[in-house]
């Protein structure tokens, strides 16, 4: 007789496999779909994945998409959302939906009117009108949008930031995860908290040690990506990570590049979004293992191979380098279209083989072959 | 023993089935596949039908699409494109293809420097470069480009032209489709001419009983759809049809709408194109059964239905009108790809319909229920 099938609360995560470097293989499993990690997610900020169809995005292999309930709460308003079935039915993708919180736009995008420790009142980037985002109704949108994965808010300081504006940041966000986490409804929907406290470790160490004792459902290291350099990056991802809790996911927010992907998989995150692949696509820039292309550089136009010959999406197998630069140049939609398949798959691809290389426990071993002239 | 299996000659044309009213159930058999008629031909002017993969046509039931010769020459050049692999290599559409001629474009689009018996002498309005169109430089690019179908070059009036200038234009289709026909080198490549005339059924008739004669492998009417009334294009339309003989396919150039390709069809028409599904689309105009429906329209807005419940397309399976109004409102191109899926497949399912009445001999039958509102 075989034992009863084990019950699996949801949210829930599994680390399946850890290499001594830290990185790990992981099962997260969501209310609408299991989640193998590390994974890459593709953003769709206004509920599509620009340029791809939910079926398109299912076939390349994405599990797991990011939206942003800042942008959401603005156009359509989450009410709408609601009535028309949520947000899975909106984007037409049934599978798992993270959102950010809506705090980094705010503060980047609207016009900020007043930020105080209760919260943020805003005016909105699209028509103006006056917007309240605090720690309780952040919460609330992301329940009434039916996500998956809920961040809480936080307080994201910009570069240059003072070591008072940063302790400050840090104590807003852990007081608003706080509050978040008690206002919280819904429990079969992930709650993240976010770790703050931008270049200084002491900061993050503050941040991360108030934040994990709260039992969040996953932990996210904010507050970088934001322009400083590479290695300031690496530097304080590689601190912050080991202040997160083992047991639950791990998500580096808005990184980044290939290389990038591979190193903090290295150092133990789990969880990775970034414009880069579908942005740079519309642009015109390809990701190939030799490195970028720049499709409408005149050297393609008689050029019938494909962007990388040893890629198996659809764009490789049915489009010429000449035949891509010609769409571009003639601004076809087709041509962004076709550059955003490429570029979905190649990340996904790299994600596929860096899970295959720590399940066979010699992480990167391929991987680094998959992102090429970016590892 | 059965019959050796039958010598089909490429291109051929063989008509099925003939109702009363001298609609047709055809099959046009080009190099590169089979297109049961009568057939919506997807406008892929520059290459590429806008917002959707040749993937998305296929299964979408598109079986020729058009492109245009004068683009193509422009950008990226017969040459160019000959290099990559040919047309269907640049489009990534291996299925039949017929060009437009250019003649029209020259025209209508391009800075005209002469026009006189022997060609045309413009200016390219992608770069000002001086550029000559003739009778057999036209088909040498169709040619070159490595086309199924190709359009004599033929020169379309201005509505309100003169008499004269009517006449003049009709002889000078007649000399350059004698021309063309003379130059052409590829035996697998159809040529059709078409017949010019304006909106005077004696010119109409001049130039069909020049062309007819020259066994083109298929026959337009041209220099229809130009702005005149509906019932003038009709008009001229049935006269016109009746000048052509019936083994061969006739195309119908730049018509319509869902209730135009009905009449059309019902008169004898096989061929059809036009970018009214495709370029409406993009602009939030989506067909339905009950009518047009423009998405952005804030009715819309908190709409869970799907565009048309009686539609089998990805778009109505998956997206309610709320979430497309969303898309549009929000410039995401997903809007515009969903919204040109939709209409694509409208007016080839239109299509299907019609192709099942005329089987049964009850053509329009449900194919007037197909068009809806249109018919």
């Amino acid at each position: 007789m075989s034992a009863p099938a084990e019950q699996t609360r949801v949210p829930s995560f599994t680390v399946l496999r850890e290499a001594t470097s830290g990185a790990r293989l992981g099962r997260f499993v969501t209310a609408h779909g299991v989640v193998e990690t590390p994974a890459f997610m593709p953003v769709a900020t206004h509920g599509s994945v620009k340029g791809v169809t939910p079926a398109q995005l299912h076939e390349l292999g994405a599990t797991i998409v990011l939206s942003n309930a800042y942008h959401l709460v603005q156009r359509p308003g989450t009410d709408v959302v609601r009535e028309l079935g949520g947000l899975r039915a909106l984007m037409g993708w049934p599978g798992p939906i993270l959102t950010d919180s809506g705090g980094f736009q705010v503060m980047s995008l609207a016009g900020l009117v007043k930020l105080d420790d209760d919260g943020i009142d805003y005016r909105s980037h699209v028509d103006g009108r006056a917007g309240r985002l605090d720690a309780e109704t952040c919460i609330a949108a992301q329940e009434a949008l039916g996500v998956d994965v809920a961040m809480s808010l936080d307080e994201c300081v910009a570069a240059g930031a003072t070591p008072m504006e940063v302790a400050r940041a840090v104590r807003r966000t852990t007081a608003w995860a706080t509050r978040g986490r008690a206002a919280r409804t819904r429990d079969d929907m992930a709650l993240f908290g976010i770790v703050q406290g931008a270049f200084d470790p002491e900061q993050r160490r503050v941040s991360a040690g108030e934040l994990v004792p709260l039992e969040f459902d996953g932990y996210a290291a904010g507050g970088l990506s934001v322009g400083e350099p590479p290695d300031e990056t690496a530097r304080i991802a590689a601190f912050t990570v080991g202040l997160l809790p083992r047991d639950r996911p791990r998500y580096l927010m808005g990184t980044g590049t290939p290389s990038d992907l591979l190193r903090f998989v290295g150092m133990g995150y789990d969880l990775f979004d970034c414009v880069l692949p579908t942005r740079n696509a519309r642009n015109g820039m390809l990701f190939a293992r030799d490195g970028k292309l720049m499709i409408r550089n005149a050297r393609h136009t008689r050029d019938p191979r494909p962007v990388d010959e040893r890629c198996a999406c659809y764009t490789c197998r049915h489009f010429s380098r000449g035949a891509l630069r010609h769409l571009h140049m003639a601004h076809e939609m087709l041509g962004a279209q076709l550059a955003t398949l490429h570029n979905l798959h190649f990340y996904l691809e790299l994600m596929r083989e860096i899970r295959a290389a720590l399940a066979e426990g010699v992480f990167p071993g391929r991987a680094a072959v998959a992102a090429g002239a970016w590892a």
